[in-house]
C-alpha cells in the first residue's frame, strides 16, 4: 500500500499528537514534511507554524564519520548512555545517496538494535529525495517536529564522504568527528574542509590493541589542531578518545558537549549561531525557488546545456553566456 | 576628471592593444570591464569575446596571508625572481573592504616599488566596487584579459581575513598561504577553513633569530597536514620556509609551482579544475542575477526584512517565510 494513499492526521490531531510525544504522531508528521504531495506540502507548512513556539529547547549535535569508524555503535553506545541520564534522544540521519537505494530504513533498525527499542530514543532514517537540498530542508523541519515533541537531543548523522556535512554543519549546535587511529589512512575517504568544522574529535575504538595507537592519534590530532585557526566562538576544540563497542569514554564526550552548550550560550555564541542558521536556510531555500524556477524552465534546458559546455570548454566568455541566458 | 568621461578606445584599438601587450591598452581594457557604464559593460563583453582564444596559458596563483606576514615583500621577491627569469607577471588583488576607502591603489605601488617600475610586472589594484560578487567577476576577467595580453603568471591576492578567500581559490590554479612563525599566534587573523584551501603553505621571514622558531613551525605544519585529507588531485602539500627581504628560497617555491603545474596538467586534473571554476562561476553569476532581480524589487525590500527579523528569531516557519515570499 502506497504512503500516500493514507488518510492523513488533521492538523489538530498532529499538533496534539506532537505535544503528547506521541512517537507515531510524530512519525506521521515528519512522513508529511517529507512528502511531495502539495497537500501535505499545504499541511507541513501550518503544521510548522503550530509547532514553533516549543522549538529550540534541544542540543542539536551532528555527527560524522567514514564507514568503519564505528558510527552506528558510537550512536548506540552514546544513546543509550544519554537515555539513562533521562534525556529523551532522536536520531536522524541525513545522506541522500543512501535513500536512492531505499536502503536505510532496513539498515537503520538493524544496526542500532538496542536504541530502536528503547522508549526514549526515536530513529529516523534519511529521507527519500535525490537533492541534497530537499533532504537538508526535511531534516532541518524533523529536528524542530523533534524538539517540539520534547526531544531534549537530537542528533543528526552524516556518512562523512559527500556534500552533506556542511549541510549538516549548518543545522546543529555542536558538530562532532569520528575517527580511528590509523596513521592517516581514516582520513582517505573523508573531505577537506570536514576537520575544521568539528567541534570535537572523537578518536573511537580506543580498547585492546588499539589503545596505544589511539593516544598517539589524540596527541598528534591535538598537536595539529592547536596550529589551526581558532573558533569564532572561542572554543578549544578536544581530542578525546572512547570505545563505543566497550562503553568506554562516551560520557566524557557527553559532558563536553555539555560545556560547549553551557559557555556558547553564555555568551550569546549559541543564539547567533542559530539565528545565522535560520537566516541562511532561509536564503538557501529562496535560491532554490529562484534557481528551480529559472533552470527547470523547459524552454531554457536545451540552451543552457549546450552554453555550459562551452563555458566550461573556455570557448564562450561567461559575462556573454549569462547575458544570453537572460536577454 | 572623472573617468567616464574619457573618451573610451574602440574595440578593434583594445583587442589589438592587447595583443600587442601594450600595458596602457590593458589598463583601459580593465577599466572597462570593471566599470558600471551600460556603454562599457557591452564593450566589455564583447572584448572578452574577442581574447577569449588567447586566455587560458598562464599559471594562475592565489596568495593570502594577515597582515604582518610580509605579503607586498614576498610578492615583490617572487615577482623580480620570476621576471628574472623572463616570465612576465601579472599581480591583482582582490580585497573589496580597501576599495571601499580607495586606499589600495596607492598602496599598491607604495608597498611594491621595485615591481611596480618593473617593464615585465604589470600591477593593478582591487576594483572599487562594494560587493565581494563584483570584485570576484572583475577580477576574473581582468585574469583573462592580463593572460591575452601574454602574461605568464597571474598572482592573485587576498588579505586572508574575510570572505574572498574562497572566491580567490576559485579563479586560481595554485593557492598559497603565506604565514610567520608564532606558535600558533599568527593565524588569529586567519579564517578557519584555509587552511584546507592551501597547495602550499609558506612561512615567511625563515631569517636571523627567526630561522629556528620558522623551521620549527614547518615541521609542526608538516606534521599536520598528514593528518589532514588528501588533496582530490592527489598533490601532497608541501610546507616552505622563505625570506623574501633576503631574497631567500623564493625560486624553490616557484618550482614547487612548476612541479604543481606539470603533474597536475598530465593527470588532467588542471583541465578539470578549470572548467569546474568556470561552470561554477557561470552559475554564481546566474544566482547573482536571479537574486538582484528578486531582493532588489523595491516592493520586496520591507517585506524581506520583516521576514527575515522573524525568521532569525525563530518566531516564524521558514517554509512559510519563504512561501508568503514567493506568493
Amino acid at each position: 500500500m502506497k504512503d500516500r494513499s493514507i488518510k492523513r492526521p488533521s492538523l489538530d490531531e498532529l499538533t496534539h499528537g506532537i505535544d503528547q510525544s506521541d512517537r507515531m504522531m510524530l512519525s506521521r508528521a515528519i512522513t508529511i514534511v517529507e512528502s511531495k504531495l502539495a497537500s501535505d506540502q499545504q499541511l507541513a507548512t501550518k503544521l510548522l507554524d503550530s509547532v514553533i513556539h516549543k522549538t529550540g529547547k534541544s542540543v542539536r549535535i551532528g555527527i560524522t564519520g567514514v564507514p568503519g569508524v564505528g558510527k552506528s555503535t558510537f550512536i548506540e553506545s552514546f544513546g543509550t548512555h544519554l537515555t539513562a541520564l533521562g534525556k529523551k534522544l532522536a536520531v536522524l540521519s541525513i545522506d541522500p545517496s543512501s535513500s536512492l537505494t531505499k536502503g536505510s530504513i532496513l539498515g537503520d533498525k538493524t544496526r542500532m538494535t538496542h536504541l530502536s527499542q528503547n522508549s526514549n530514543a526515536f530513529i529516523r532514517p534519511s529521507p527519500a529525495g535525490t537533492s541534497l537540498g530537499g533532504v537538508a530542508q526535511k531534516t532541518r523541519e524533523s529536528i524542530l517536529l523533534c524538539e517540539a515533541a520534547g526531544f531534549d537531543v537530537i542528533l543528526v548523522e552524516t556518512v562523512g564522504v559527500g556534500q552533506s556535512e556542511t549541510a549538516v554543519r549548518d543545522m546543529v549546535d555542536f558538530f562532532l568527528l569520528l575517527m580511528i587511529a590509523g596513521g592517516g589512512d581514516e582520513l582517505q575517504g573523508i573531505k577537506r574542509g570536514i576537520m575544521e568544522m568539528a567541534d570535537a574529535l572523537v578518536i573511537n575504538k580506543a580498547d585492546g590493541n588499539n589503545l596505544k595507537p589511539a593516544n598517539q592519534a589524540k596527541k598528534a590530532y591535538e598537536n595539529a589542531l592547536h596550529l589551526f585557526p581558532p573558533h569564532e566562538s572561542g572554543w578549544t576544540v578536544p581530542v578525546k578518545t572512547c570505545s563505543a563497542i566497550k562503553n568506554e569514554g562516551i560520557l566524557e564526550i557527553w559532558s563536553t558537549i555539555e560545556t560547549y552548550m553551557s559557555t556558547s550560550t553564555e555568551s550569546g555564541y549559541l543564539t547567533r549561531q542559530r539565528e545565522a542558521q535560520n537566516v541562511k536556510w532561509m536564503h538557501e531555500l529562496i535560491r532554490a525557488r529562484l534557481e528551480t524556477n529559472f533552470f527547470g524552465d523547459p524552454a531554457m534546458k536545451d540552451k543552457i546545456t549546450q552554453i555550459t559546455k562551452k563555458v566550461a570548454a573556455g570557448e564562450l566568455g561567461v559575462r556573454h553566456a549569462v547575458n544570453s541566458l537572460f536577454s
